[in-house]
């Protein structure tokens, strides 16, 4: 007989939040990730277009964390007409000496929202200028939302504005986040505009073609886009490249063929043999990242499974710290 | 607020047997494996040397099923050693519609055990003379035992051998077996002269070299080879496929990869374009399986992601019929 947790999405929301705490979680996973002993396997991606869905499964092993995760996260694309989410999905956490199943978050999506946009505060604590205060935020949605608290958590913000192709939507996320976070957030009606005042700019879109251009750019800035998770999508003009120093992947090999990277090697902008510094790199110091104040810094997210296995074992502590869910022997 | 069924491997065994409807289950899983609107990704594969590790992660979208099931298989070999099981994992079972989990099947690889046998008594049904009465089992575990049962459901077997490296393990799996099937089953000595007796041979073994020599082999019998799984296994001596006709794979890639073919292709003994009809294109009447009385037919079977998908939709759907498990609200 053995026994494992079970946690829903509402047990936790209530142990795990966007905060320093997972943020570092993060920031170590990517460490970990730089050290070459972690074992993160290429996602399995699955379509079922008659009901315009797809899956992903990511895990990886991360040698001194003692559970892996395996995040299942389906997205269908029809959901919304019928009332449901687009996405859901859960984590199972398994033992890393024994491979027996630990615990199961269903979570419906909500850490991997939280990995998500904490990878987004790494990228910026190490590539942004320390004295970052305007944000930009391209999207209205969940991760628009998130990135600009997560950049709260580790630059001096002041102001951001939030641009989205409906306008109404970002004036709703805009009202939503000056409340929460108690700073001056409001809608732009010009993308160009909005990007070119920033600091810190982060496009967050499901994009298939750029919603960022190159020429908006300005010397200092640092950019994140963590809209591109699959092959067709596309949200920075392949041009950004040839300004942005360092570029920097997740990872390499994913954003290759998921991210920005994608795009800007099928553009010709890029050789697509070039190599890139990680992002684990420049956190564990082994690549440097922001070399001037006036260089535009660019990370490109496609979302690992290192995050995963981070998020999945540091929600999984939390919540039996707190006595959290349910057990159910088996 | 959505509802999910959790079904432990103790409601799964009350649920789901070896009997002839888990074995059409898995028949027709095969058929539409053959018409090709099948979605089956690659297998997921993460190997975790520090701990003798690994796990596999399988799926597939079978069009006429409503759920698709994502299997998660770890193997630790070291956990004997410490009173567990090497084997463990689960089954997610998702809506092929909306991609919402609808049940979480904590079988410990039971379910795999049955949809693997199954998969033996179709290679059977379809490829072995159906006079076929004696049979002969190298390997003397689960699979062992499972696979002497699928055959007897599927042929008029009426006596069997068992071989193993451990005489000791023959013995005591030819005594259960004599028992529950209710016909005279003996451990072999020699595999040479059990393997040329029978007219179906199993192999089950987690062999990394061949225990089954070609010229063994005699007219008229049908070989299923299953323990090969991965791309270090192998069981059948290469030679068996120049006189195998026709040899079947499960799935042609995965084979190629993981399955005896992978030896063989390695000896040079097979072309490594060379194309073979699938099981699942014989079940379906696409290709054509037995010439003659005379014939070896040899079925390698890895194990495919539309078995897990079959039975584990057949499971859910027994358990449902049964009110076996418990319901969550997440």
């Amino acid at each position: 007989m053995a026994r494992i947790r079970i946690l829903t999405e509402t047990d936790l929301r209530e142990v795990v939040t966007l905060d320093l705490d997972a943020i570092t979680c993060i920031e170590q996973a990517f460490a970990a990730l730089a050290t070459g002993d972690v074992v993160m396997p290429p996602v399995l991606s699955m379509a079922i277009a008659p009901f315009n869905g797809e899956v992903d499964v990511k895990t990886a092993f991360v040698p001194g964390i003692d559970s892996f995760a395996i995040k299942v996260s389906p997205g269908f694309f029809d959901n919304p007409k019928i009332g449901l989410p687009s996405t859901s999905g859960l984590m199972a956490v398994f033992s890393a000496r024994t491979g027996m199943l630990e615990a199961l978050l269903l979570d419906n999506g909500y850490l991997t929202d939280i990995r998500t946009a904490a990878a987004g505060a790494v990228a910026a604590r190490h590539l942004a200028r320390a004295d970052s205060t305007r944000a930009c935020i391209l999207g209205a949605g969940c991760q628009a939302k998130l990135h600009l608290k997560a950049l709260s958590l580790v630059r001096p913000i002041e102001t951001a504005t939030i641009w989205a192709r409906d306008p109404g939507r970002a004036m709703a996320a805009a009202a939503e986040l000056s409340r929460d976070l108690g700073i001056e957030v409001r809608a732009a009606g010009d993308p160009a505009t909005a990007v070119s005042e920033a600091d810190i700019v982060v496009t967050t879109t499901p994009a298939t073609a750029p919603v960022l251009q190159a020429d908006w750019l300005r010397p200092g800035q640092h950019i994140t886009a963590m809209g591109s998770d699959q092959a067709h999508k596309n949200e920075l003009d392949p041009a950004c490249f040839a300004r942005a120093d360092p570029y920097v992947p997740d990872r390499l090999t994913q954003a290759q063929l998921l991210g920005e990277l994608r795009t800007a090697i099928e553009a010709g902008v890029v050789d697509a043999e070039k190599e890139f510094a990680e992002l684990g790199a420049i956190v564990s110091g082994r690549a440097s990242g922001r070399a001037s104040e006036r260089a535009i810094t660019l990370a490109d997210l496609t979302g690992t499974g290192v995050q995963d296995t981070a998020i999945a074992t540091f929600a999984a502590g939390r919540a039996h710290a707190a006595g959290a869910g349910v057990d159910l022997s088996t």
